[in-house]
């Protein structure tokens, strides 16, 4: 017998017995049959082998990781993380009297955009100087570090909100994008009939003593993917106004982050 | 967009939905929170890169999924394919008035082992000339074809029943065995405290006009892992005895298949 790997974890045994448990009533309702049971294994193995299980699972499955989670609670609702978060951004230095500049190459492509926010405590007070990661994708639809000839932290970075809790950041719109699909996900989305498309959205985590961490997205009234976004990310109290003023679009939008 | 890559089916969307809605109630009841769900995707993004997700799902799954769909039938239980299953298995060839010799070296390592069965219907009538695939281990403990310096297809092979639907195979006493345990499927071992071993066993897969496919397996009585079998594989049914006749080890079972 080989060494174990690893200890072991009753946190682990509990969720895997009742994972267990309610796969057992799954099958039994949906009657698998064993050639359907080997099609799903073989597409596995090549979701899994493309590298694409990230991807999958968090367009399909994260949603209700934080439907469970969430929805009874007071503060803003979560979204996704999704597959396109990447640690290490850089920090956006604050020049005094100016609002922040999220990462960008020189002359970013894309329509300007001024995006303000707030952040206070399920108490009530503003959250003073805590912070803020915020990542998009860009003009062309991609990430940064996916897929993309950008640098690699490109309209990424992190920042703090000033002593009243607010922050003002210029970046750019981002656009609605199509979740690759030329692989098993891809697959699977023909099998269900559902278009790849997510809506324009820009992500944001806020980390603050004494709370939640709070992961989520903005999005924008009129967006034609709203209602049918392929990863089911969209809450309607996530949803702000795009306008025209001074030249760009501004938007903005305020968090409500929970005490642990 | 891009074009989508097949075509939509109600079988894959039914299946789904039934898979979410099950997935809902273990998420409220497991109370999984966002890191926790972070750290299985990352687990699961190794296993599928790893190319050991078809181990994982063969082990951990699958004896539930047999078991949600055979346990009240008649006929004989099904058990595992496995991930050792190979297509195009060759014909062993009949010698007027000698068993079977299932493909092997000159000189194969291991205890000599006469097995014979008989094949019949639920109905009561033997299945003549049907078609037996069988394959298994060898003295080293390992499937020809998986990590084994063997010839692609040793101990493996298929051939048919006689006019009262027996048949006597001369082959090797198959051994124990520990499924790999220095990947992610060995982490999750460790979490769960359980041993990586499997008892000894014969895979048998019988294929007949009319009748379901039947894939199971023979276990051996007094194998010290029949309790405990990492994959949940062993059903009473299939534990036969190992005898010493003749110079070698000798073993019987009977098998009753389901009419379509």
């Amino acid at each position: 017998m080989q060494k174990q790997l690893t200890k072991k974890n009753e946190r682990v045994e509990e969720v895997y017995n009742l994972f267990i448990k309610h796969i057992q009533n799954f099958l039994t309702e949906a009657k698998l049959n064993h050639e359907e049971y080997t099609n799903f294994v073989n597409w596995a193995d090549r979701l899994g082998r493309t590298g694409e299980l990230p991807l999958y699972a968090d367009v399909f499955l994260e949603t209700h990781v934080l439907r469970a989670m969430y929805t009874d609670k007071p503060g803003t609702q979560p979204s996704l993380l999704g597959p396109y978060f990447v640690e290490g951004s850089p920090l956006v230095e604050k020049e005094p009297g100016k609002p922040l500049v999220l990462t960008q190459r020189p002359n970013e492509a894309g329509k300007p955009l001024l995006f303000k926010g707030n952040v206070s405590s399920t108490d009530g007070m503003p959250l003073a100087n805590i912070r803020v990661e915020m990542w998009q994708n860009d003009d062309s639809g991609k990430y940064s570090s996916f897929d993309s000839d950008a640098p690699k932290y490109n309209l990424r970075g992190h920042f703090y909100t000033d002593e009243n809790g607010d922050f003002e950041v210029k970046s750019i719109v981002p656009l609605p994008y199509s979740i690759p699909a030329d692989g098993p996900t891809g697959e699977f989305l023909g099998y269900m009939d559902q278009h790849p498309m997510r809506p324009a959205h820009l992500h944001l985590m806020f980390e603050a003593d004494g709370h939640e961490t709070l992961i989520t997205q903005v999005f924008f009234e009129g967006d034609e993917w709203l209602e049918t976004d392929v990863a089911d990310g969209v809450r309607t109290e996530l949803v702000t106004k795009l306008e025209d003023k001074n030249g760009r679009k501004e938007a903005s939008l305020n968090f409500v982050m929970r005490r642990e």
